[in-house]
This record gives C-alpha cells, sequence and structure tokens, in this order.
C-alpha cells in the first residue's frame, strides 16, 4: 500500500503553493510521460508544457509564473528543487541497524560511540575511534584505531575506513569504499621499487558523499582533504596528498593523481584523469574521458586528451574529421600548380 | 591426483564422436603448444592443424569436417563449444558453504529462504528478502530487506545487495561488487549539491554475470535493469535509470552514465565510456576506451573519443599520423605559389 | 606526544653522515616549505638548495656532496632513500590484530597457520589452506580453499583471495581487492554467451603490492601472475592469464585484457588500458590514459589511442591543434592559384 498524500502537504514540503484542490492526494511522483493518475510529475520550463497535455498525472509541479496545466499544480520558485523536497516525502524508508550496538560488533574499549549511534552486526571499531552522534554503521564496516567522525553519518556495508582518518558531519560512504589506504609510492633504488611509508592522513568534511568501491588514500605525509560538500560517484580514484576543494562533483571512475589540487564547484566527467601535481581553479569543468596534463585557470572548460579548452577540442575533432577532404584537396592543389608551372616553363 | 576420462564420456559431454581409442583417457585440457601426454588439446579451424605435428597432447578436439591427427581426436560441430563442455568435466570443484545456514549468518525472520540454499559465515539477511532454490550466499554477503533472489544464484564473499533489489534465476555476482547504491543524482541550489533521493530500484534478470568490484546503482525512481544473458567485467560501472538489454558484454572498467540504453547483444570494449542518456541500439560494438557522445544505430562499429564510425576513426587516426607530411607538402606548394606569383609578377 | 630523534640515530638509518650536532634531536620530515623548527627535510639536488635559505625547518637530509646549508645536515648518496628510511622511523605504529586467532575468524581444520600469523575477526580461512609466518589477516578478510600464503604478508579488512591461488612472501594487499575472481570468459552459441569454466589459478610473487579494490582474475586454466616486486595501485584490472613481469608499476585504473604479457620493469601511468595478447617488453612505459593496441618493443615509450611513440603522439597533438591553421593556409593557397590560373587564362 502506498502512502498518499495531499497537494498541501507536498506545496509545504516545496516551499510552493497549491492551484487547485489542495486536499488531492499522489501517492508518488514520475516523468510526464509514465505518471500515473495518482501520481505527480514535474515540467521545470515553459516549452516543455505541451506534453502535459498527453500525460495521465493527476498533479504537477511547475514554475511559479507557469500558465494553466491540464491538471492540478504545485507551484514553485525551483521546481526541481521542489521535486526533490517531495521526492523526500514519498522515500522508502531506508533499512538500517537498531540504534545501539549489535552484539556482534566489534568496538575497541577505548573507542567512544555518540549517542544515536546505530551499529550493525560484525561491525570493526578500533582503538580510540571516535564517532559522533546518530552514526549509522551497517554490517561489516571497519573503523581504524584513532579515525574520527563527525555526527549523522552514514557508512554502507563493507566501508574501510583506516586509522587516524577524519570524517566530519553528515557524511555518507557507499559500499565497499575505502579510506585511507596506503598512497602509491615508491623510490627505485638497488633494482626495486622501495615503500615510502604513508604517514598522512585523510580529512573527509561535512556533507561529503562518496560512491561504492571509490578510494581515497592517506597522504604521504600531510592530510589528503575531500572538502565540504564534495560528491564523489562510484570507483573513483583520489591518490594520496590530493586535496579536493567544497562542492566539487567527480562522476565515475574519475582518477586524480597524488598531489593534485582542485578548487571549489569544480566539476569532472567520467573516467577524467588528472595528471599529478596539477592545480585546477574554481570551477573548471572537464568533459567525460579528458586526460589532464596542464594547470587550468578558474571557470575554464576543457576536454580532450591532453585536454585543451573545450570548445577547441571540439573544433579540432570537427577538422580531424575533414582531414580526408583537406588531404583530397591539397592533392587537387599540387596538380594546379604542376600545370601552372609547366605553362609557365613552356611560355 | 588429477581425475581421468575416457574420450567416450569427452566426446559425449561434447556432443561429438570418438576417432580412434574411445577408452583413452586424459586428465585435462591444455593449449596445442602447453598439453601434456595425457591431456587433450583443441583446434578450431584447418589452417591450425599444421601445430598439431608438434604438441605432445595425447587427443584433440577438432571440428567434424577435419582431416586426419597425429593423435586420437573428439569430432565436434562447434569445437569452442566442445572445450567448455570439456572443461566443465575437469573443473575442480568450487568450494562453497554447505546447504543449510551457517550459525553466525544472520537471517531476519521475516525472510524467506529456498530449499536447498547454503548460506555462509556472517552473512546478512534483511527484511522480507526472499532467495530462491539452491542459492549459493559465501561469507559476508549482503542482502537488503525486500530483496528478492531467483533459484541457483551464486553470491561470492564481500557482495552487497541493497534494499528492494530483484535478482533472476542463475545470477553469478562476483566479490565486492555493489548493487542498488544510490544513484548519483544532485539539485544545485543555494550554493550547494543538494542529493535526490533514489527510490527507485534495480533489477538483474536470469543469467547474468557481474563481476568484481562492480557497480549497478539503484535508480532515481523507476527500475535500473540488466537484462539476460549479459555478462558484466570487473570494475565496471552501470549507473542510475541505465537499461541494458539481453546477452550483452560489458568488459572490464566500461561506465555507463545516466539513463543509457542499450539494445541487445551490444557489445563495449574495455574503459568505454557511454555519455547519459544515450541509446546503443542492438548489436552496436564500441572499441576499448571509446567515448560515446551521439546515438548510435543497430549494428554500427564506433570507436575513438568522441567515438565515430570504427573505420573512419582508424583512417583518421592514419590521417592523424600522416599530418607532418601533409603539412611538410602544404609548405612546398606554398614556396612554388611564390615563384609562381614572382615569376607573374616580373613578366 | 611525538617521538624524537637524533641526527645521529637518523642518519644511522639513512646510511649517511651528521654535519653538525649530531644530538640534536628533531619529530619528524615534511617538505621545505611546510616544516617546522623540530622537523627535518630533504634536498635531493643541488638547485633546490636556494630554497632552504627561507626554511623553518631544524635540519635537512642532502647528497653527499651538497654544499653549507643553513641548518645542520645529514649527508647521504640517495637523499630520497634516505628520507624514506627516516619516514620508517617516524611512521606511527599501524594498527593490527594481536598475534593469534581471534575467536570469531573461521579456520577450516584441515588449513594450516604459520608461526606468528595475526588473524583478525571474522575472517575466513578455507579447507587446506596455508598461511606462512607472521602474515597479518585484518578482519573480514577471505582466503579460498587450496589457497597458499607465504610469511610477513598483510591483507587488509575485506581482501578476497579465492581459491587455489598463490601468493609470495612480504605481500601486501590492500582493502576490497579480490584474487582469483573467474576470468571473463564466454563462447558464443545457440544465441547466447556460454560461460567458459575458468579452472586456473592466480601466483602473485613476492614483494607484490596491491591496491585497493584491485582486482587479479584466474587464469581459464594455467595461471595469471603477477611477478616479484611489482607494484598495483587501486581500482586496476588484471585480466585472466595475464603474464607480468618483475618490478613493474601499474598506475591506478589500469586494465590488463587477457593473455597481455609485461615484461620487467614496465611502467604504466594511471587508466592505461592493454588490448588482448599484447606482449610489452621490458622498461616500457606508457603514458597515462594511452590505448594499447600493438606490441611494444622494450624501453619504447608511448603515448595516445592507439597509442604509438611518445614523442610522436606529442608532435601529432601539437599539429592537431594547428589544423585550423593549416586550413586557412590552404585556403589562402586556394585563392593565390585561382588568381595564377586566371592570368594565365587571360594572357
Amino acid at each position: 500500500m502506498r502512502k498518499k498524500l495531499t497537494l498541501a502537504v507536498l506545496a509545504k514540503a516545496a516551499g510552493g503553493t497549491v492551484r487547485g484542490p489542495a486536499t488531492l492526494r499522489v501517492g508518488g511522483v514520475n516523468t510526464v510521460s509514465e505518471a500515473r493518475e495518482d501520481e505527480i510529475t514535474w515540467v521545470s520550463e515553459d516549452r516543455f508544457g505541451k506534453e502535459l497535455e498527453t500525460s495521465r498525472a493527476g498533479a504537477v509541479i511547475v514554475p511559479s509564473a507557469f500558465g494553466a496545466t491540464p491538471m492540478p499544480a504545485v507551484l514553485c520558485e525551483d521546481p526541481q528543487l521542489g521535486v526533490l523536497r517531495i521526492l523526500e516525502l514519498f522515500a522508502p524508508s531506508v533499512p538500517r541497524p537498531p540504534v545501539g550496538v549489535d552484539s556482534t560488533a566489534r568496538i575497541a574499549e577505548t573507542a567512544a560511540i555518540g549517542q544515536g549511534a546505530a551499529i550493525g552486526p560484525y561491525v570493526m571499531v578500533g582503538e580510540r575511534a571516535h564517532l559522533g552522534r546518530n552514526c549509522v554503521l551497517h554490517a561489516h564496516v571497519c573503523i581504524g584505531a584513532d579515525t574520527s567522525i563527525g555526527d549523522d553519518c552514514a557508512l554502507w556495508p563493507g566501508v574501510v575506513i583506516r586509522e587516524r582518518c577524519q570524517l566530519g558531519d553528515r557524511v555518507i560512504i557507499h559500499s565497499n569504499a575505502v579510506i585511507g589506504t596506503d598512497g602509491f609510492g615508491y623510490h627505485f633504488a638497488e633494482g626495486r621499487h622501495q615503500k615510502i611509508p604513508q604517514i598522512g592522513t585523510v580529512r573527509i568534511e561535512d556533507d561529503v558523499e562518496i560512491g561504492a568501491n571509490s578510494c581515497v588514500d592517506r597522504a604521504k605525509f600531510g592530510t589528503t582533504v575531500v572538502g565540504a560538500g564534495t560528491k564523489i560517484d562510484n570507483l573513483v580514484m583520489v591518490a594520496h596528498n590530493v586535496h579536493i576543494g567544497s562542492h566539487c562533483i567527480l562522476a565515475g571512475q574519475v582518477g586524480l593523481s597524488g598531489s593534485v589540487k582542485l578548487g571549489h564547484y569544480v566539476m569532472l566527467g567520467g573516467q577524467v584523469g588528472v595528471a599529478d601535481h596539477l592545480v585546477l581553479q574554481d570551477r573548471v569543468r572537464a568533459a567525460a574521458q579528458s586526460g589532464l596534463t596542464k594547470n587550468v585557470p578558474a571557470g575554464q572548460v576543457i576536454g580532450g586528451t591532453p585536454a585543451t579548452e573545450h570548445r577547441a577540442w571540439l573544433r579540432e575533432q570537427v577538422q580531424l574529421r575533414r582531414l580526408p577532404e583537406l588531404d583530397a584537396t591539397v592533392k587537387g592543389l599540387i596538380q594546379r600548380i604542376e600545370r601552372l608551372e609547366s605553362a609557365a616553363n613552356h611560355r
């Protein structure tokens, strides 16, 4: 049985107002084409309004100044944000261990666990580790010695946080991600790669989310940093001594080499690679799969490998595609020049 | 001590016939150059027949119409398939937990476990989860609440399947793969990336195999789908709302962005990336490392970043390699034109 | 409280000599710009000597023939190696389970555990597995049946080693890495991909280190090999039947397809992909993100996709960037030729 909520309740959550019957109830959110009669849909721009005519949706979320709609509407300033708030109302509750420490969890005697924490089966918490309030550690999570975790964090099954790391508040880390592994550092001597001790640590700031199977390595010395509000997708590699600023987005399978520095609001597309020690300033954006080999000034949009300004790269690609044509043109010119030369010689 | 089997037994498994002594016994399968006297090898085409002359193999699997061989032969229509069936006979038994539920496994009271299931140590099965018959859950597997798993599935150590997912029959998932993590979705408002609830789910159909450390994210809403018979290698990223058809092949480290749609029999080489919302129709094939930025019609073979028709891309690469030559040619033309112009002016 | 050590102790570890007060104590190592008064820094070449003038470091590690320094010095032949040895002295002790077998570890009765081994909570060790002396198995590690592990190995939480694999001595494997999963092998018949049994195994030789969430698949038959002293970063994919020589370096997210062969001292940058069955001879180096489609002779440095000689590739990239210019030049030539032709016709 689906939970049903009135448009009045939805509008309140979305910070908007109802146009139509405020007591109408809907049971979910869906796209314009897939929504059923008991669901609410959304349109974020006027130009998509026409699609509403054929939608079966029982209601729609639209921008405040939006025209008439075939069904009752929730008007809000930022419809996307409205959808987000309404989705939160309909989101099924996420299963989690009960508050308290599971009998099979192995908590070191010197560890400190905050109020309201929920610690699942077979979890390990090392010596002198510190967990804030209301943290949820799902099954099989490992927290190393001397690691500190803020309030309201959620660590999903299989997450490993090694020793001496720091996590802020409201950090979410998805299954089997690994934080604080030794950085990849060797010195070649005597015919072999000798391991450089990686004695630094990792700091993950407030409101960071890290995807499944991603890795953030500990610093050689000093600290690898993931700044507040930064979101990291699955299978991402963050090497030792990287500093990521606030509110960055790293899409799936991105790789940051050692000592890379990212400013704030940097956005990297999927599978982007960044060479070691590079600096990407605020609001840099890199197209998927690009390979960065040079520092990038603030706000620049780049693409390609080696990466260059994105529009220049697109032009290059067009021109690359026209190379056969250019080649043929040049061959034609050679013939014309030969004719001209021959004529000149015979004159 | 190796198990030894007669050619008669092997031929029966391979759906073929014996040419030579049917009671000859061999103890394994190996390549033409590495096979020993007590092993069987295989040759799939006539042109490789010559290599048999120097092989020590005690027997050989060949196509039905194959000529004389220096050793006894098993003839079958599809020798590759024959090798496969014979390998199955010789495959060492794979260790698995005994049938039943390990005393340390944590099975929710409301979960249903099918007959013949084998559940290893420290496994977690959430509320109302449903496991089919003969499933094997190795150590440390986590199954979320309300997740349903078909018959004859095998989940290797460390696999995490989050809540409300569905797996068909005969699904194999390798160690530390993660199914059903939140999709990577945020709405930027008020200066920060606000998490969009990911309330959808994942459906993995019959006969799918998913490699170690791969990820299949749950849909924002609706369902992320991996179609029947599709095989996914290690470290592959399947984002939210992706729909993969039947019998596709995704090689290692492939990344599919959100809402990508793949038809049936699509084959993606290693490290291929596909941009969000693209549609790849049936039997599309993409070369390793290619980066797809446009929809691809059925049957097309593509390569490069941004990806284009594969042969065109190869030609481009050849021409790119000849650019220095073209550049020199153009420089030569400039000189010839200057001479012509100069001659014309002096006339 | 930080441990403090005299320069005499540091010089002994570094195999060097002290210039200045040998009893001076420092409490850590740091970079020239970040070192504090009670820390030692290092300079590996004369040209960086000037930076010492503004450093607050209490001491410095320099090459043996280095000139005067503003602070006491430890002189050694290879300062990088010296730093490494001194870092080892200051490295905080890494937490590990106590020697012995945790009461919750599940060790098969037929398994053999060497002296001094430390086996953490919820570890699984299969039938007939063999662990050498002084191995450390952190929480949640799984060792398959018939797998053999040498002396002094460290396996971090969540590592899975499947059945019948072999690890040498001093092997380090980081969290959630997976060794010995089935290779990705299918034979297409009867409209579907039929799984080829992967009955081979994996051999990891002495002194190998493998990063978090990396995968090394078992051979179809025979053995997947990682040679002695090779270092593999996080999220790397090593497919079935790959043979990696000694002392190679594979940076993060590298992917090696099936049956690839690497010689010794090969170095692959981040996100490099190598097509199946290729041979890379000794000391080959590939730039990050390059895609290898051909065999590479010893010592060659390559880059690009498809990869070519590195300097040629860089030249191509430069020329690619100049394509618009070349295009404009050719357009200019056309006009000049037209004028010449027109003049010739009117004469």
